[in-house]
């Protein structure tokens, strides 16, 4: 049903989420520039969704060729590859998919550019198919997880707009849906940029899910009234002990549901598992822009000169989790153990 | 230094707090339906103060009064009143603010109309003063409770903007900033009406506080942080076991202040308690409109067809709480034994 991006025979067709959820906006090019300014604009976004279009435009790079010399053809691409990897720098895997992209080029000897195309184009097309097959996988596990029926409370946006195919945290709850073991999902707005608000609630609504939106600081009350059976959300990145960094109001929920010993569940896949960081602490905490906090889609809500603190994640500590939902299997604690099991720690998350 | 309400020798001036925190435009005025205009679109705000601009606004009609005729000046009286009662029909302050007028009027026996205008203007004067000195109570019993010096966290508006005096919870912070014992206040934005962000951001940097601004689901990552040593927040109404009904969001607070063991208090007058509600259960759950949740200062944020649940408030239960800072004195579980020794319980909040 939601399709944030699609390849056509040469050019690249993309929503703009900047636009959503007010109007269903889609922009076609063929100029890898213009990819690169909408990831930088948050037109495309989502960790996953920015890696495949990264490899997407590189192969419209590909594709703008017209040179069979080899030089100026590495040149051509690794200036592209150079624009789109200084869009959001601390996306992991923008880098990951325009490493697979180099890794192409650098292993084309220089024959027919036709076939560098192909196989720009076959490695996009690879890591997009190869995303939305993670997000079955991790919806598969995760669903059978869950009471059932379930009701689910989640944060932030995971599904479609933000990975290849269904999604993680997301992708579990519209798989439950579609399986009859969803009564309902509450989606926390997300404040400071509300994509939960702007964007799940949208998705749900596309899908007919049975949605509510809440701020966020009305989940804790909804558990007290026992309308929430399990909290699922997605993870930024992941200690190898199962510290978990996402979205901030993430550790406040994990809190909460602890509290009212409600199951709280993170859902991503194994190239979030970052094997440098043995614990949370090695997690460097992104402060975000004042404006995030003082501006609401542009409308100023505070004094400008007031003091802000505007973390970008928080980190939920291991024993607050109930179990990490991976493409690979189910971990839970002790997590390192988990991990090992499931072949997990050979990934690393920022080799780059 | 911050006055939201002042008497003028026949007129009231008032601050217009929906143009806080960008402009600061007063309004004088010698109409009761003016008063009542404001106190209905939120121009004047806050439990405490609507029932002192309503004293005043009966005051206001008084002076109004040509009549000497008993009964002509007592119908035109008793109208301002129904008028104003149909303000905000939940204020409980209102309704004894307006109590108290009736009962001026009702002792006047017919004799100069002048003499009938000084004494509402003195019962208004009455009540103003007595909730300034209701606040300063209330400050001194709350600052001796905190450690020294403390950062601490707060939750909505209950300073000068919501009282007659310095404020409730934000009154022991001003107090506690005067005497030395304040490093620092972390404010919630408060959504959804941003009152924090709006109103208690503006009030703090008046009074030069060292104050940052959070959206609500950064707090419990500052607890985590070891950044908070107590919270405190108003109440809109305490049952007499000492649950506590107050913003939504303050119940997700006391979860993760007790989850991190950081005492967490409630400042209130006595009159907040309810005499006739044994538990939370007994307090009613108003739910707001949904627009409140879908837009942000007329600025749409979500679909307007997204299921929406905003309930103004939310209950704390007792042994979350680890005082209630009343003007006659500080009570602690349990409660109902110590608001008896407090002689609370007299007093019934809603007998209107």
């Amino acid at each position: 049903v939601i399709v944030p991006l699609e390849w056509r025979n040469g050019s690249l067709r993309f929503l703009d989420q900047t636009k959503l959820p007010f109007e269903e906006l889609y922009i076609e090019t063929d100029e890898a520039g213009v990819v690169a300014e909408a990831i930088k604009r948050l037109a495309i976004r989502g960790a996953p969704l920015i890696g495949i279009a990264a490899a997407y435009a590189v192969a419209l790079a590909g594709c703008a060729l017209q040179e069979d010399d080899l030089g100026i053809v590495r040149e051509r691409l690794s200036r592209t590859v150079d624009l789109l990897a200084s869009t959001r720098p601390t996306a992991v895997n923008l880098f990951w998919a325009l490493k697979r992209q180099q890794r192409v080029c650098s292993e084309w000897q220089g024959n027919s550019i036709d076939d560098l195309r192909e196989r720009l184009i076959g490695e996009a097309r690879a890591i997009h198919r190869e995303d939305a097959e993670m997000c079955e996988a991790i919806s598969s596990f995760g669903v059978k997880l869950l009471p059932s029926p379930a009701s689910l409370l989640t944060h932030c946006n995971t599904g479609s707009l933000a990975t290849g195919g269904r999604g993680t945290a997301a992708g579990i709850i519209t798989k439950a849906w579609e399986l009859g073991r969803l009564t309902h999902v509450y989606i926390d707005e997300t404040r400071p940029l509300l994509q939960g608000a702007r964007l799940t609630a949208w998705e749900m609504k596309k899908r007919n899910i049975p949605a509510t939106l809440i701020v966020d600081s009305t989940a804790a009350f909804l558990m007290q009234q026992r309308k929430i059976d399990a909290v699922i959300v997605g993870a930024d990145r992941i200690a190898m002990n199962g510290d978990v960094a996402n979205k901030i109001g993430t550790y406040a929920l994990a809190v909460s549901a602890h509290y009212h010993g409600i199951p709280f569940y993170v859902a991503a896949p194994v190239s979030t598992i970052d094997a440098r960081a043995e614990s949370g602490r090695a997690i460097p905490i992104e402060e975000r822009s004042r404006t995030e906090v003082t501006e609401v889609q542009d409308r100023k809500i505070a004094m400008p000169e007031i003091g802000v603190y505007s973390p970008a994640f928080d980190v939920t500590p291991n024993q607050l989790i109930s179990a990490v939902i991976t493409d690979r299997g189910v971990a839970r604690s002790p997590f390192s153990e988990s991990f090992q099991r499931l072949h997990i720690g050979v990934t690393r998350v920022d080799e780059n």
